[in-house]
């Protein structure tokens, strides 16, 4: 058994070749993936009732709970989605070797900022044995490598999965199959953590509790969010039928989605207040008025509720109680929805729809890698492109600095 | 005297003023500190004056060596560059509320991606008294907000700077003072970096070990590099005369600099290997050959020597001993120098010209906020664009994600 640093070595090597691998070669192993998996189906299947067949009976023991549980199952419906996530990935642009944008600064002297893949990227998931594929192909579209942390209670439908991985990439010609990796143990997310040398970049995919302890024991940036307490506020122009529809959708589509409203602001001088508050009781949604804790993501069908006097109120509300995720401002007064756009400082900020659209998916983006509260690299919803960062290329003609010091040359600087 | 996380909430609360404001706001804001300057120049020389004394002290004492009492002095020259670099910045473009791209998801249904300031920035530098200027103005024309902390020797000129800055902020309507904060101690500092509540980015300024120091004592974000292990690699196709040219330029024009070259890679086939040694030691280059280290950065005239096999055993020395800064081939084989451009894996990558280009000037970003080697956020030469993150604006008119679940509606994703 490998050491996990040596994972980690070998997989930084292996980034000195997938970060310059062109699309082709990068969509011939996501397709190769595609194959195996098909190849595979039934040992797939035998996997996962494995992992099944252990979690009953740390279910009957009470050591996981039911959602773990039913996450944990694999069947055919999962799989065809797996496969359409790859088929989909396949037909996306290349989102590295993009040129940026070029410029010359003097004449024979030309700047070009290239998008390039990040590095060696560690990501820890829980059950969701999917997870795997999923994360996997999405750091080969973008040309970076990974160390993957799955649950312990799929460590069968993981393995098999890391060696379909594995082995699409050994017959992927030009490829590193010490791209993608796989780690099993608890005591593993600690040493990965510690691998700042080797890693680039921390995904979190999983509870708020994993995504807080990890952000609180590394020095690798982490993209992820801990909580998402998103607020809708209805200002004193909201249409009432609208108000709730969307306070509806926003709460009870999803009510587990990190998008999902936690708070309802009312103005004070909406008139309707009563009747919303027992049309959305109607809907199934308990209300807690005024509750001591306005940081709380309940998840379920249950909402906090508080009447402000004013957009104002309800911005410094947001900012203050909020988690930076998303927030959505119910009015037809121009400028208030203005005041709040540029006020509230989340990464998603919406007039007149629900929360639950903030999603990379929805957003345009064909693949989600997550969404983020960071305030660097990557916020919101991040698609493919929170897997780059750039190089520059300046491509010279024996220029020398002293030239231009000394005032022999000037910079032209003209964007080409 | 404020508790520096007083401080820190204070500015937080500033930055969601700052985070809003237009672009003719902020230049007025740049303006009154040009005023100001001229009108307390006399004042300001005063207090460096008081500074000089205490530091004639120190080197006589042999607390601090000459180059830092020489940089400390502030001479007529050094303001006139300040107030021309002030009236620069004002030229420049908001980096902020600018609409990176537009896109309709469904009809009624739009989504922007809109630049933003990122929050409060920690900056810690060292000596140079200018420097409290020029990052507080950078940090005001990009709507952030700052808590600086000054070398303690430049406390007086530091000092009267902060009360400029913070004059000038107070007269500028809309602004909110408590931006820009200026603190003294090396207490400071390990207080500071354990701010992540507030603060969400440090900025260092000054030596390697500051730099390595921050890094490993924080969990905020870092932007900058610890070290600037340059290469220049001459492949065997090299020009002679272009070569000697532009390694004496890249080693000796500003030795000191983070992008001078600090190790020559000969491909072994280059016909002159001998007399490109005796050139550059006839320009005063000292030449160590094979060195046991090669991840020093000499600062100096020095300059490490390895002959390699070929262009790919160049690539593998950069990425083992280098710090992802700046490396440049000097080449006329066209494959060699592509095959550098992708798989060196630095911020700048560079053919047949000097390490020295890689600067924000002369990148043409207008300003400098510093060089980062991180692979996330920014890389290489940062500009007024790595003082920024975005936040998606997303405009409905009641959409709701139920009817697109339910398949009664389908997004568009049409780019705008």
């Amino acid at each position: 058994m490998e050491t996990i640093e040596n994972i980690a070595k070998n997989a930084k090597s292996a980034f000195l070749v997938t970060m310059s691998l062109d699309n082709e070669t990068k969509n011939k192993a996501l397709s190769n993936i595609i194959t195996i998996i098909k190849e595979k189906e039934s040992e797939i299947f035998e996997s996962n009732k494995k992992d099944l067949i252990e979690a009953k009976k740390l279910l009957e023991e009470g050591k996981i709970n039911k959602p773990t549980y039913d996450r944990l199952k694999l069947d055919k419906n999962k799989l065809q989605g797996l496969i359409q996530g790859l088929e989909d990935l396949i037909k996306l642009k290349d989102p590295t070797n993009q040129v940026l944008w070029e410029k010359e600064l003097d004449k024979g002297l030309i700047l070009k900022k290239v998008s390039t893949p990040i590095g060696v990227i560690g990501v820890i998931f829980e059950s969701r044995p999917d997870c795997f594929i999923q994360i996997a192909s999405l750091i080969i579209k973008s040309g970076n490598c990974a160390i993957l942390k799955g649950g312990s209670e799929a460590i069968n439908t993981n393995s098999i999965f890391c060696d379909i991985v594995t082995c699409a990439l050994e017959k992927t010609p030009g490829f590193d199959k010490n791209a993608i990796n796989l780690v099993y143990s608890r005591e593993d997310i600690k040493k990965l953590l510690d691998l700042d040398e080797y890693l680039s970049l921390i995904i979190p995919r999983g509870s708020n509790s994993l995504v807080k302890f990890i952000k609180e024991n590394t020095k690798i940036p982490v993209l992820g969010h801990a909580s998402g307490i998103c607020h809708i506020f209805v200002d004193r122009t909201a249409d009432y039928n609208s108000a709730l529809n969307i306070i509806v959708d926003a709460k009870t589509q999803y009510p587990s989605a990190c998008n999902a409203v936690e708070t309802l602001l009312i103005d004070k001088e909406f008139d309707r207040i009563d009747d919303l508050e027992s049309d959305l009781i109607k809907h199934g949604i308990k209300i807690i008025k005024n509750p001591d804790n306005y940081s709380i993501e309940y998840g379920d069908k249950i909402l906090a509720l508080k009447i402000v006097d004013n957009v104002d109120c309800a911005i410094n509300h947001i900012n203050k109680y909020g988690s930076g995720h998303t927030d959505s401002i119910l009015s037809n007064d121009k400028n208030n929805i203005e005041r709040f756009f540029n006020l509230v400082d989340s990464s998603s900020v919406l007039s007149n729809c629900s929360t639950r659209f903030s999603d990379g998916f929805r957003y345009g983006f064909g693949a989600e890698v997550g969404i983020s509260t960071n305030k660097t690299h990557a916020r919101g919803p991040v698609g493919l492109e929170g897997l780059t960062i750039y190089k520059y290329k300046l491509i010279g003609s024996n220029n020398i600095v002293l030239d231009y010091v000394e005032g022999k040359k000037t910079f032209t600087h003209r964007d080409l």
